[in-house]
C-alpha cells in the first residue's frame, strides 16, 4: 500500500482520536495535499511546527492500528465481500461468508 | 444488548488501548466475573480503588466507541454476513454484499 493511501485510511479509521487542532493540520496535509509551508502560513505556526504535528499524528494513528488491527480486519473482510460479489457458485459464497464470520 | 455483553465486546475491540494495569483489573471483573472485593484482595488495593478503575475503563472504552463507531460497524456487517449465509437467492446475496461494501 502506498504511504499516502495508508495514511488517509488510518485517518479514516482513527482520526477521531486526534485533537481538533491535530485533525485540522493533518487533514490539510493528507486530504487536501497542501505543503507544509502553506499549512504553516494558514495556521500561523512554523513549517517545523507543522512537520512535527504531522509526524506525531502519523505515529499516533499507526500506534492505534498496531494495537487494535481493526483496519487490517476491515480490509480483509472487504476483499472477501468483493469476492462474494464476483462469484456465482453459491457453495463457494457460503464458504467465504463463513470465513468472514470467523474473522469478525 | 445487556451491559456485561456490551462491556466485553467493547473490551474486545478497544481493550488494547487500556494500560496493562487497567486491563488486568478490568479482565478480572468483566471476563472472569470476580467481585470487587476479590479483585481488591489479589491486587492489594482497596475495593473502592478497584471500583474506580473499572468505572474509568468502562468510560474510556465507551468513549472510543462513541468516537470511532467501529464496533457498531462490525456488528452491522456481521448481521448482514449471517443473512448471506442463510439465503439461497444469489441476486439477494449480491445486493447485501453491495450494501456491506458501501458501509466498509
Amino acid at each position: 500500500m502506498n504511504e499516502i493511501l495508508e495514511q488517509s485510511l488510518l485517518y479514516d479509521f482513527y482520526g477521531e482520536l486526534l485533537t481538533a487542532h491535530q485533525k485540522q493540520i493533518y487533514e490539510q496535509f493528507i486530504l487536501e495535499d497542501l505543503s507544509l509551508a502553506e499549512i504553516a502560513q494558514t495556521a500561523g505556526i512554523s513549517r517545523q511546527g507543522v512537520h512535527d504535528i504531522v509526524k506525531r499524528c502519523h505515529k499516533a494513528l499507526r500506534g492505534y492500528e498496531e494495537k487494535l488491527h481493526l483496519m487490517e480486519k476491515f480490509l480483509a473482510i472487504k476483499s472477501k465481500v468483493y469476492k462474494i460479489e464476483e462469484l456465482e457458485d453459491i457453495q463457494r459464497i457460503k464458504k467465504i461468508a463463513n470465513e468472514i464470520i470467523e474473522e469478525l
